[in-house]
Order: C-alpha cells, then sequence, then structure tokens
C-alpha cells in the first residue's frame, strides 16, 4: 500500500480546497513509488536519505516514523541510512538527522511505547 | 570490497600531496558504507539518489558506473532511485539524472560494449 | 513602496550596530525589486516561491504575510506559487509552504481577523 | 498549451522505456500549471526564479528559451526575474543565470535570429 | 584541541551504540580542522560561513557558541562572516543568520553572563 | 582594493544594459568585503568556502584564481578550506573542488605560469 499513512493537516486542507492538486500528489506518490525493481521499502530508505541530505527536519522525522510502521524497518538500518548523508551531505546534516532519530525513541520511552 | 573503483584524478593528487586527508576520505568511506543492517549495494543507490538530489552531474555519472560495474545494477533499479528523486527534489533534478544515464547508455552502445 | 514592512528584530540591531550593513541591506532590496518590466507584486511572487523551494519556513511565512497585505494577494494565488514548488524542488518543499500558508489561515481564524 | 515544447532527449527515451514515469511527469506538470489565480507565463517566470536560485544551467536555459518563444518574454522580464535571485539566493547563482542569458543572446545573434 | 566542546546528545548516544561510527567522526573532524596553512580558528569561522549559507539553525548556533568560548571569537568577527554570507548566499540566509547571533546574545543578557 | 579582479562577460553586459543593477552589485560587494574585524584574504576563503559548499564550478574557479593573483594564497590553504568543506558538505562537494584545483595547477603547468 502506497498512500500516506501519516499525512499531514496542510494535505487534509488542499483535498478539500484544491482536489485537482490532491490528486497529482497523489498519482505522484503512486508513480514514485512503484518501482519496476527496487521494493518499496528500498526506495523508501532513499527518499528518507535525500530528506536528511536536505535537513528537512518535518520530513526526516515523518519518513523514519512511517518506515518503522510500514515496515519494521530497524533503528540499525536508519543508521546506516545516515551513515550515507555523513558521506554525501556532510555532519551537520548527519547530526540533525541522528538527533530527530534519538529523540524520537526517546519521545517512545517515555509513552512506553517501544515501538523503536 | 569499498574502495572506490573509480577514484578521481583529483584524489590520486591529494593521495600524493596530501596524506593524512587521504587517509581521512578512506576512513570516511569505511564508516559510510560499513552498514550493520543494510548491503553495501543498497547504500550506493542511497548515495546515488542523494548526488541526483543535489543534481551533481559528476558524482551522479561515477555512482552509476560505479554501482553498475560493482553489482550489476540494472537501469530499472537506477530509474526507481530517480523515481524518488522526482518526487522529493522535484523534475529538474530528475530530468537531469535521466538524462545522464541515457547520455552514459548511449556511449556505450557506440562502443559496443552493451554493459547498461 | 518596497521597504520591508514587517522587518525583524535583527535587522533593527543591524541598523543601530552596524548602519552600512544596513543600508546595504535596504540597497540590495531596492535593486532586486526595481524591476523595469515586471511589477513589484509579481517579483514578491517570485521571491515566495524561491523562498518555499528553500524550505525556508521564516522567510515563506513573512513573505505570504507582506504579500497579503500589501497586495491583497489571495490565498489561491499563493498556492499557484507553490504549484511550482511541488514541480521544481519536490513534495517535501511544497509541502513545507502549504503547512505554513494554512497555519497561518488557522491563526487568523482564532484571533477573528479573517485576512486570508 | 502546457506541455513541454523543448523536451530533452532523456524524456523521450522515458516515453518509449518507462511510460507510467512519462505520464507521470505529464500529470505533474499539468497539475503544476494549471494555476486558478495567476496565468501561465507568471507561474513560467516562478520557475525560472527558482532553476537560477538552484544554479541549474540545464534549466535556466530552457526555461529562458521555452518562455522567450511561448510568450514573447523579453530580456528586460527575465533580468527582473534574475533580480529577486540575486536577492534571495546570492551573487553567484545571479552571475550564473545572467551569463546564461548573454550567451544565449550572442548565440542568437550569431545566427541572425533575433529573437531576444 | 579540536575536540567538540558542545556536542550533542546524539552523538552521546552514537557513541554507546554505534562506536565505530563515532571514531569516524572523530576523525574526521581531525583531518578536517588539521590546516597546514590556515588555523583553527580561521577554519572554524568558515564552517560558520558554510553552515550560514546553508541556513541550518542548529548548526549555526553551535559554531557561534563554540568559536565566542574556545577563541574569544567577537561579534564583530562573527557578523564579518555573515557580510560574507548575504554576497554568496542571499539575504534570507543572512537574516536567518543574524538572527540566532542577536538572540544569543539576548540569552546571555537575561543570564547576566556578557559572554557576547 | 574590493573590486572584482575577474569580471565575468555576464557583469560587462550588465554595466551597459542595466547600470542600477550594475551598482548594486558594486555596493554589496563593497559591504560584504568590508570587515571591521576580518580581513579581506580571510573574508575570501569564507566565500570560496560557501562556493565550494554549493557546489559551484564557476564561482570556485574564479575564487581560486582571484584570491591566489590578489593575496598570494597558496595551495596548502584553499586545501585547508576544503578540508571544512569535506566535514560540513560532504565528500562530493570536496572533490569537485579538488578537483578544479588541481585542473586549476596543470593548466597553469602547461603554459609554463607557475602561479600555482
Amino acid at each position: 500500500m502506497k498512500e500516506e499513512v501519516f499525512y499531514s493537516k496542510g494535505m487534509k486542507y488542499i483535498k478539500e480546497d484544491y482536489p485537482d492538486l490532491y490528486e497529482g500528489n497523489v498519482s505522484l506518490n503512486k508513480v514514485a513509488y512503484t518501482g519496476k525493481a527496487l521494493d518499496y521499502k528500498t526506495q523508501k530508505l532513499i527518499a528518507l536519505g535525500i530528506n536528511a541530505a536536505f535537513s528537512d527536519d518535518r520530513a526526516i522525522k515523518k519518513q523514519i516514523m512511517s518506515s518503522m510502521q510500514e515496515f519494521g524497518t530497524t533503528k540499525d538500518e536508519i543508521v546506516d541510512v545516515f551513515r550515507v548523508v555523513l558521506l554525501i551531505a556532510g555532519k551537520p546534516a548527519f547530526m540533525k538527522a541522528i538527533n530527530i532519530l534519538y529523540e524520537l525513541e526517546d519521545d517512545e520511552c517515555v509513552c512506553g511505547g517501544g515501538v523503536i
């Protein structure tokens, strides 16, 4: 299933106010994640890597959470994505991503959730 | 093996003139690509995705070639990386990457190589 | 009038502490927005598009507010800018901009302002 | 008409080899450029501004040419876009865009074309 | 001394959970800041300039604080770095950096610290 | 002297066609490089670092050449700038800058110039 599990508040408004733009986003998502050769999980890890390289807090957080929930992606797998970010995009981008990962982990601990 | 197969002319000079900096690059490569959970091929595809998102011609070309030679990565797999680039980094970054891929393919065809 | 309506706290300090740098910023603004052929409103929408493409929260918010107040720019016009951002800069940049737009709208609603 | 007039060699290959991805690009273009409130020419100038801010040579060139041919956009209008680029994205991005504009103009002069 | 004075919470976790990755970061830092010809302070100012050009809040703040504490870097020196950011990376990146600098200064005043 | 020694063909055209925009660029340069506390050479090295972090070929080349000619900046000093680029902006940006540096050096050798 390639729908966005956590879609943001903004996207809900877009669906109501600009249905053509909403449909455009759904189609784009489908085209992007309907790989011929790579599986969806791998493609989502690539998306996470790009978002981390762009230092985009919101997108990093969203990708980590959806990847863990949809595919059971482990912390080790996510750190392996961020190793590549360190090499290709430098240390500040890497540290931002690592900090978000551990903050998510801490949040879970407080809640007793233990997803991570 | 995680050494760089195609290392650029610049890196050869660095090895001679600034050996500590060369060693630093080798170590960084090793740390980046020694994943605990993802295999090396997947990590290289993530690197390709980030380079394409950054619209870095030279790095895109180098990653495509090394990925095809080291892992037999197929054109379909590479296009699946670029699908994610379209979604996360937009159409100009996607088109630049696609153009480089097809130019490499054309070059191969002329030479009768057929690697791609 | 091409002065900045909402200029930030930092700019006020710069005016006091580094008057040459403040003057430099004023001149740059003037040169940028004194188009020969495009009107000021169009140039401000281009500025908004670039800020959104750069995923710069603070600048996006500032541009939306000043554009609405100075020119009566509508939500539809702003969403049309962000459509281009989706194409050229990808979905995370688009979503960040859309979220900021709707948060501003929600804030206004709470206050009964109704500017948007 | 919102089809791309100058579509690149790469896009032709995509149309043949990955028709779903080609269709996805066509849809995305349509959604992006079907503004409710801004006209197509203004949206294309915003696209040019973002491409220039990203320092993307190929995309800048393509946008200048298509904008001049489709809408008769003048050099003054394009320079007004680049004034905003100077302010928002800095001088190197501005200079790259200006150089591309004048190279295109020089090319035209040689050919006696006089489009610019 | 080239160790990071303010290392972030995330880095502490990395040290525990992924010691090889931690060591990789330490080595990278050492290689980067062991200049042959420029002193460490100048290199740190270059790092600050790049972080500001990338509009990275967290890294800008961290670099300003460590630079002031380790080298007694003055506000004037930091503003001189940001002058270059205005030229090369544009006004929004410049304003973000200036705002962070003055917020740090204000924080110090509240605490009676007076470091800045 | 803070005028640009190597100013590009595009800037000459701007001077003729858009004198206000030319003047705006001259003023911006002056404000940027008239530091209160850092000397001009240090500010130019920061500019080089940012250009390298942005992977801007043309600007990197121009900054290296002007820095060597105006201040006698050495190869070691430039490599020290690029060490910081490796840390903050990643390996592809670093390699691009290093390659440009060595290509310039090779060009000089061919010409018997020996500036580098």
